[in-house]
């Protein structure tokens, strides 16, 4: 015989009955199943799969009828490069906690416009909008603001000194700490091999090439530099062109992994073990790093995607804006291209201590 | 002075009245762009956009208030991988073309469990779902069945040979193509290195082996194989192995662009000059194999996207699956990896001859 209750719309009501518990740990096992004891979560769970309840959306606020969509630009730089997957991964795991989800777009174009955007909008896809690439003359910023939709940055808004929605890595910080490291690790002389000042994003260039200066300043270390763009082969005739100016046990902190590892190639071109002969610090925690020994400063990607979905979120449930940008520490990850008893050459890479 | 078209919520019929076209055009604009001469595109749009048009979400099918939300997991080895930002890539840019758009999720697992699918149905966020890593024993496709919850998977069902919801590229073929270059190229003996068979997937890896055999076979270029996991340190031993067995001018097919680098560093640890010495081919068409002028067998990923998204769209419409699941062909990107005049070493890598 079925029941009255399997024939109706199962109601909150029913399930907090069923499962002994109240209406309101009913609504937070479905929407905050982190406040909700296991055992509890498990048996109201079982419920509302068993009364096959679904909850109104009209009660559900900013979680119904799958409001808190936010766009996120893929375009093909940012899928090809060795961050993109770290902070499209992190905004995707952290994203619950935030009551919003994302929904991808892009095109083929290499640069972004805002037609895809405009796209999104027309067809009601998504409430609100996280873009990273941030640059100089950026026509994104502007035509979100004219059209009053949400958006939060992954990257400093240039344009805009005024607008907070954003949040970025201290790149400043993460060269301190490497060059910190260096000298604690007990390396000579510290060169720097960064971006030049003429690419998209010279604030960033800028930014990590500052914090060599300082930290390799007052620790009194400070040797030579050099720019490259970030493309594997002209790195390694700019690595090359510096070891030249440094002698056995000094170092070169870079502003990325792939810098970096175009510092191992010309290091082995030389006959020079990474770790023994010549320290190497990278810059972004990616697979390169992890695959190849090299040590790296590590973006606090679980900490950005929180700062910018708790952005959007907040603009969405009542506009809210944060009262800055946040702009947030890395972290130093040591592996075998710091190591002094290491022998750490292109062709013997080792593997990453832990793999994520 | 306003008109009274301005006050009420405009329709399709003062859209299409205004911009001089049918109302079937004004509903191409704006679901098929792709359909309509651009001129006539831009008139309507601009009609739409000063009218304030919005299309009444019951008249769209499937493409009203957000239906068509298709979920694709985002576990940690998907986002760390070398072809997973590859595929997210191809599926965001291909999805409005099938009037679907997707919402990546996942947690911090590694190995993919329903839990994460069951959140995402509870929450009603998406309609349908998309997979890759498929694995036998993988719990996703009965929970899936059993929930009558639409799907469609990159890679082989391999525990549900009934199924035809998936997508695959033809790895016999890749590795056929790839045998077929170097003995084009004027190398000698091929060997093969790729994966043990007691890994996830092991048709993935035989299939690969297979191809390598039957063309090696049949050209008569046969040479030795080897197996290795996918981690660069190991990979990179294997490889000097399989070297030992192998003379001037001979080559290496392998099943992964990162087993191809692996061999570069193995090759350039004897002194060997890859391109000129020693063939070596990969497998991805990855950003490893752009970096390194690495030849690759190129996964169709837009294919394989076109595909996949035209499967859950034709479920969420009307139910219908595919007759079959799709084998996809790859093709094949030489670099200077096969290239005999060229002369490549691990500490020498060139840029690849086109950015993506």
């Amino acid at each position: 015989m079925r029941s009255s209750t399997a024939r109706r719309r199962a109601t909150i009501i029913d399930v907090a009955s069923a499962a002994g518990v109240s209406r309101q740990t009913v609504s937070n096992v479905l929407n905050f199943p982190d406040r909700v004891r296991p055992r509890t979560r498990d048996r109201v769970l079982a419920e509302v799969d068993r009364l096959g309840y679904r909850p109104s959306t009209a009660a559900r606020g900013l979680r119904n009828q799958r409001a808190g969509a936010v766009g996120l630009e893929l375009n093909l730089p940012t899928c090809g490069s060795d961050i993109g997957p770290l902070v499209l991964g992190a905004l995707t795991v952290r994203a619950p906690a935030h009551d919003v989800h994302l929904v991808p777009f892009g095109d083929a174009e290499v640069f972004p416009t805002v037609a895809a955007y405009r796209d999104m909008t027309r067809r009601h896809l998504v409430d609100a909008f996280l873009f990273a690439d941030t640059h100089s003359g950026d026509p994104r910023p502007d035509w979100l603001l004219e059209n009053e939709i949400p958006f939060a940055a992954f990257g400093r808004l240039y344009s805009h000194p005024e607008l907070t929605c954003w949040a970025d890595v201290d790149g400043h910080r993460g060269l301190e700490l490497a060059v910190e490291h260096l000298v604690a690790s007990g390396y000579g002389t510290v060169g720097y091999l960064g971006w030049p000042l003429h690419l998209e994003d010279p604030a960033v260039a800028e930014d990590r090439h500052r914090g060599w200066v300082d930290a390799a300043t007052s620790l009194g270390v400070a040797g030579p530099s050099g720019v490259t763009d970030q493309q594997l082969g002209p790195a390694v005739e700019a690595a090359d062109a510096l070891l030249d100016e440094l002698g056995p046990g000094d170092a070169v902190a870079c502003a990325s992994d792939l810098i970096a590892l175009a510092v191992l190639y010309a290091a082995a071109r030389r006959g020079l073990a990474v770790g023994r002969d010549l320290g190497v610090v990278g810059f972004d925690g990616s697979l390169v790093a992890r695959r190849h020994g090299l040590t790296t400063v590590v973006q606090p990607y679980e900490d950005l995607a929180d700062h910018l979905l708790r952005t959007v979120h907040d603009q969405l449930l009542d506009g809210t804006v944060p009262v800055a940008g946040a702009l947030l520490d890395p972290t130093l990850a040591p592996s075998s291209s710091t190591d002094r008893e290491s022998e750490l050459t292109s062709y013997t890479p080792v593997p990453a201590p832990t793999r994520r």
